[in-house]
């Protein structure tokens, strides 16, 4: 019998131009004075105007994350959990919108478990161990290819390990697709990013734990991402890769890439989508074509990689980094299938970092 | 900005061979005696082993539909309600499931939506005119193609015309995409069904009212039609491909082709997938390459279609199939731009429905 898990999807979506114009539509109505909503915006967006588009009010809670330093980490979520609890003297907000990247919008899910579930974020990092459900959430991606958007996971740095929270209750209720959002993102992250899209379609296509629902959208998602990045696809194409590639990933697995890039976040703090295209461009072995194609779109957007990123680390770092990709028991069943230690032995990791 | 609708989706899927074996998963619990379920199952499954894995009890109301015999009617919807009401009580069920193509599915739409509001099914033809929520409902197709078990639409016949009930109400909260289902459908019944998805990707496609999202969803589901129907695609894809095309549908709109079919099923009283490969088979003049194609998978799985179908009917018959056609006006300005009243004109209709 089919062991699939239940495929969840976003129920509501609006897509197209000025769309975040129409957040109102989605978001639960104001009923009560004391009614206000939490906003999660990634810091590079304070003066944007973005902002200004969002008829904020003096109720409403805004936190503007600083996306780009570093990984989410459980300790932000709780503290930011703690401020808004302090500030409106214990209320709930009536929904939470998560707007930027994956880490913004990985942030807002969290906040939204937390406000509902006890204790730190911590202790729900991992499969479905959220009791109560969460504060109705929004996301709105301003940099596409995390697919964070369409995904149950948010991710967040733990003390000793990077790791998601995966539950039905860190879903979005609704997001909101606009292309407007994303034209100013930097060509380099906006590389990056789409990257991370690219690459969980591959690992989900070649990896074992797929069905032919989940290839319909990884398959549409990585010819959108190669018409993006090796021909004249628009802004349109790579929302909607982003977010293809998300349903995809939420209802498959991702594999070697993953598993590697992991350890690159935890000990040298390299972002999600950087850290996987590093890692990426040492997978021949794994994902030949692919990263032949990877290298032609790097060439096409004279994107240069770093070269021997992981030299500077000494052996306990290295060693808490193959740890780090041991851990990742179910991306490598799915990419190397039940013998994946044998195949991927501490030795090869190390091999694998050595050439990164 | 942006003047997309709302695009809706299923949020739980349960995809795999035997996942209908799973139903317990997505259907509420029962926790009173008085709880149960209302199945509405197409009866050609009246004996077949489909019944024998639901775990029908006693206190379930099992609605066997005549789906075969011709499209599904208002007057039975609001019969069948009648029928639930006075069995149980007025007892409401705690969830609906249909089970069948889309037909059933639709009957099992339109149920829910009448538990929960006053009067008749015809009420709620239309667009967003149902103010009650409806009750729980999970979709199962039998027959792939339809895209029912995607959409918001339950299309009914009323007496003078067919038009579909449209709300978030009439979505299912659940599907189920097993292919172990569909595999004894007919040979004629399959392609009719699966022409179905093939013809509302195309319409979708080849329409103004799209966007780059709705784009992907019709796309993949188009390619997979065309590995089933002119290559050695396999039932998943079959089954991918109709729950794709549904969502583009509900995100796109329909064109000539469903304008006109929706004509021969008033009058002749013919399937909905039947009705459209007949009208399909005379549009080279809007989908040219795409009737080419069809062509092809007509000749390739030996099915003929009638012709002549139109040259018993009266005047008076006509003039129906005309008017509704012509009442099929968002479609239409889909297919032909705002000034589709001068391109289709009731006497461009009479000549396409002439040669069919």
């Amino acid at each position: 019998m089919s062991n699939f898990r239940i495929f969840k999807q976003v129920p509501r979506l609006l897509f197209g131009e000025n769309s975040i114009n129409r957040l109102a539509e989605l978001v639960p109505a104001k009923k009560d004075p004391k009614d206000y909503y939490v906003f999660i915006i990634d810091d590079v967006h304070k003066d944007s105007n973005i902002v200004s588009r969002l008829n904020l009010t003096n109720a409403d809670f805004i936190e503007y994350f600083p996306a780009s330093k570093k990984e989410p980490a459980t300790y932000q979520v709780d503290e930011i959990k703690e401020r808004i609890m302090k500030e409106k003297g214990n209320q709930k907000p009536i929904s939470i919108i998560g707007i930027g990247g994956g880490s913004s919008m990985d942030v807002a899910k969290a906040i939204s478990v937390v406000l509902c579930n006890e204790g730190s974020s911590s202790l729900y990092q991992g499969w479905d161990l959220v009791p109560n459900p969460g504060i109705h959430k929004i996301g709105i991606p301003t940099v596409a290819g995390s697919g964070a958007e369409a995904s149950r996971t948010a991710v967040l740095m733990g003390k000793d390990r990077k790791f998601g929270i995966n539950s039905d209750f860190s879903m979005f209720d609704a997001i909101i697709l606009d292309r407007t959002l994303i034209k100013n993102v930097p060509t380099n992250q906006r590389f990056h990013s789409g990257m991370d899209c690219y690459i969980h379609c591959v690992e989900s296509l070649q990896g074992t734990m797929i069905n032919e629902l989940a290839r319909g959208y990884a398959s549409k998602a990585l010819d959108l991402c190669e018409l993006v990045f090796l021909a004249d696809g628009d802004d349109d194409m790579l929302m909607t890769a982003s977010y293809l590639g998300g349903v995809s990933i939420v209802n498959s697995e991702v594999g070697v890439c993953h598993a590697l890039s992991y350890g690159l976040s935890l000990e040298l703090g390299y972002r999600h989508g950087y850290a996987n295209c590093i890692a990426f461009d040492v997978l021949e072995e794994y994902y030949g074509p692919y990263v032949e194609k990877f290298r032609k779109m790097l060439k096409k957007h004279n994107i240069v990689l770093p070269k021997g990123v992981t030299k500077s680390l000494d052996s306990a770092a290295l060693n808490r980094m193959v740890e780090m990709t041991l851990r990742m028991e179910r991306p490598l069943t799915n990419a190397l299938g039940e013998n994946w230690k044998q195949i991927l032995t501490p030795d090869k990791i190390l091999q694998l970092y050595a050439r990164m």
